[in-house]
C-alpha cells in the first residue's frame, strides 16, 4: 500500500477498509489532495477482496471542506490524457467504484469537498457536528458539479437555494433536503455506519455492484453536464467577482483568524459581500 | 417603467424589486394578466441593475390563481408570431430570467397560478395563509404545464395524487412533497423572504445566474413537454365533460358566492362532481 | 368476469373496483401470480365503466410480497410474442393502465412484490402493518426492476440503502424517503383510501387519463431500463451466490418456520448472510 500524506487506509473488517482524511488545520481540499485520493480510489478498485470504504475524517470540526483557493490553478491545470479533467475523473469512478462508499461525516463538508461527498454511496451526518454548504457564489465563481448532483437529489427550488445563498446548512434541514442520506444523533453515527457497512459487507459482491450499477443507470448526471459545470468553475476564477472578493476574504482572514472563518463561513462569505 | 393594471413594481433595495400581483376580487389569471406578465418579465429582464425579484399579492387570501375561466379563449388565441403559446414563452422565460424570483406566498396558489410559481426560482410560504391545488382534473380538463413541474418535485405517485385529486394541500404537506421551498410561520415569512432576497443580491451577479443556468440543466423540464401539455390543455377545454362542469360550477357560484367558492375551491370541486 | 384464483374483483362503487390478492401464507408472486394479474389488468383495463381500482390483502400480514423462489424458472420463463418478458408487461401495463389504481397497504411488501407496488398509481400505507423490502441483494441477485422505480423516487443514494441493505422499511421512513405517497395510523388508512377513491372516481375520465398520462410522460422509466434490468435479475439467479444462500435460507426457514423468517426477512436475510 502506498502512503499517502493525506489519506490513512485502514483495514477495520476482512471486506471493509476505512479512508481518513486528515488535512489541517481544516481539511481544504487541493490539487494534492485530489491526485491523492484519486490513487486511493484506484488502490481500492483493484483490490478485489474488500466491498465497503468507510470515508471519516482526522480533523475535528471539518469532513471534506472547500477546495484551497491557494491551489486554483494547479487543480485546474490536472488533466488526463485524453484531456478529462482529473476532477471529472474522480468524481466519476467514485460513483462507478467497484466498493460502495459510506461517508460518516463530522464537521464541516463544504464546496469541492461537498461535491466529492456527493459522490460517495452513502451519507450519514452527525445532527450536532456535520454542516454543509456550496460557498462558490458567495466569492464569485459557480460550482464545478456541485449544481449536477444536488439538483437531482434536492429539486430545482432547494438546488437554488442551496447554491445561491451559499449559506451554511446544518444536517437536519439537510436531511429534510435529500442532501443526506439520514442525519442521526452524534452518539449513534458509529453504530449507524458499522451497521450498515458490515451488513453491506456480509452479502455477495457481485450483488452489491450489479444493484449499484443498476441504480446508477437512472440517477447518475451525464458526464458531458459535469464536464460542462467543471469548465464554467474554471472560466468562473478568472471573473472580475472573484478576483475583488479573494482579498476580502483575506482581510477576513487577518481580522479574525482562519479557525473562526471557516467555522461559520456561511456567515463570513455574506459579510464580505455586503461590506464589498 | 409602463404602467401594468394589475402588477406593481417596486425598487425595495438597489438591486430587488418587488412585484406585487393585484387582481380582485380572487386574483385569477387571464389572458390579460399573462399578457402584462410577460412585459413585466421582459422589463426586469432588461435592467441589468436587478438582480432579486420578490413575488407577491396584493389581494389577501390569494397569491396567483387558477386561469380565469371566462378568458380561456383569449388566453389560448395568444401565440408568438413563431406559433409558441404565450403561456410555454411566460413559464420559459421566467425561469431562465436573468434574475432570481423569489415567491412570497401568503394564500391560494392554483392551476395556472400554482404553474406560474412553479416557475419562480424559490417559494417560501406562510404555514397559516398559502394553500396549492391544481383544480383542473375537477373542472373535466388537464394542467397545461403543472403535471410536468410537479412531477419533477413530487415524484410520480405524490404528483398524480395532488393532479387527480384536484385537492387543497396546505403549506405544510406542500413542503413534506417539495411543493415549496420552506413553508414558515406567516409572522417569520417577510423575515426570510427579505433575508434570502438581501443575501443573493449582494453576490456578484455573473455567479448567481452561472449557477442558475446550471440548475436549469439539470432540472427544466424539456420545452417539447411544456407545449404537449398546453397543447393537451387546449384541446380539454372542448371536452364535454368541462363544458357539462362549467355550468355546475357557475350554479354553485350563484348558491354560496364566488368568495365561498374560492376559499374552499377543492372542497366544492368535489361537490359538483358529486351532484353531476 | 373471469375466476382468478389468487385475485378477487369486487365492484364496490358504480366506477370503483377492489382487487383483492390473497396467496396464503405469506402472498409470495409466482409465475402464476404474474399470469393472473396481467388477466386482471387486461380485463380492467377493457371495462371502461370503472376509473379507479383499490389493490389490497386477503392475508394478513403481507401486501405484495417478494417472488416465489420456488418459481424462479417458470418466472424467467414467461415471455410475450415479441420476446418482452411478461414481467416487464405487467408492470409497463400497470402504469399506463386505463384507471387509476391505489395501493391500499396493510403487511410486508418486498422484491417483486414491491415492484407491482411501485407500479401502482398511488401508495397509502399502514404505519403500523406495512413494511417494506427489496431484499435481493441478501440473497444474492438483484433487482428486476424496483431499482430503476426507487431510485427515482428516494434519490441515488436512499435508494441504495435500501437495496444494498435489503433491509425492512418501516412506513414511517418509507413515507420520509418517498417510497409510498403517505402512510397513516392503521384506524384511518381505509377512510384515506375510500376517500381518494371516491374522488377521483367522481371526475371525468379523459380528465383523469389525461393527467396521468402527462405526469407519465415526466416520471416513467424508460422501457430499455426496466428490461435491462429484468434481464440483468435473470442472469444474477445463476449466480454461486444466490445457489450458495438459497440452501441457507432453506435451513433458516426449517430452523425457525417460514412465518418466523417471513415477519422478519429483512434480519434473517442478514443472519444467513454472517454466518455464510
Amino acid at each position: 500500500m502506498t502512503q499517502h500524506s493525506m489519506f490513512k487506509i485502514e483495514t477495520v473488517a476482512p471486506k471493509i477498509r476505512r479512508v481518513t482524511f486528515t488535512n489541517p488545520p481544516v481539511n481544504v481540499v487541493g490539487a494534492d489532495t485530489v491526485v491523492q485520493l484519486l490513487a486511493v480510489v484506484d488502490e481500492l478498485s483493484k483490490d478485489e477482496k474488500f466491498q465497503v470504504v468507510v470515508f471519516d475524517s482526522g480533523t475535528p470540526g471539518y469532513f471534506f471542506n472547500h477546495a484551497d483557493l491557494g491551489q486554483v490553478p494547479e487543480l485546474l491545470a490536472l488533466n488526463a490524457a485524453d484531456g478529462t479533467p482529473t476532477w471529472v475523473e474522480l468524481v466519476t469512478r467514485l460513483t462507478s467504484a467497484p466498493f460502495i462508499s459510506i461517508a460518516s461525516i463530522r464537521g464541516r463538508t463544504r464546496g469541492g469537498g461537498d461535491e466529492i461527498t456527493l459522490a460517495f454511496d452513502l451519507r450519514y451526518a452527525s445532527l450536532e457536528e456535520a454542516v454543509f454548504c456550496q460557498p462558490e457564489v458567495a466569492i464569485g465563481i459557480v460550482p464545478g458539479g456541485g449544481s449536477d448532483r444536488l439538483a437531482r437529489l434536492l429539486g430545482r427550488d432547494r438546488a437554488l437555494e442551496a447554491v445561491l445563498t451559499s449559506e451554511d446548512y446544518n444536517a437536519e434541514r439537510a436531511e429534510k433536503y435529500g442532501w443526506v442520506t439520514r442525519a442521526v444523533p452524534d452518539a449513534e453515527l458509529d453504530d449507524l455506519v458499522n451497521t450498515v457497512a458490515a451488513r453491506i459487507a456480509s452479502f455477495d459482491k457481485a450483488s452489491v455492484l450489479g444493484a449499484k450499477a443498476q441504480i446508477n443507470r437512472s440517477t447518475l448526471p451525464p458526464v458531458a453536464d459535469l464536464r460542462a459545470s467543471w469548465a464554467e468553475f474554471a472560466e468562473s476564477v478568472n471573473w472580475p467577482g472573484f478576483q475583488a472578493r479573494v482579498p476580502q476574504l483575506g482581510k477576513a482572514i487577518a481580522e479574525v483568524g482562519l479557525d473562526e472563518i471557516e467555522r461559520n463561513l456561511g456567515y463570513y462569505a455574506g459579510l464580505i459581500n455586503q461590506q464589498a
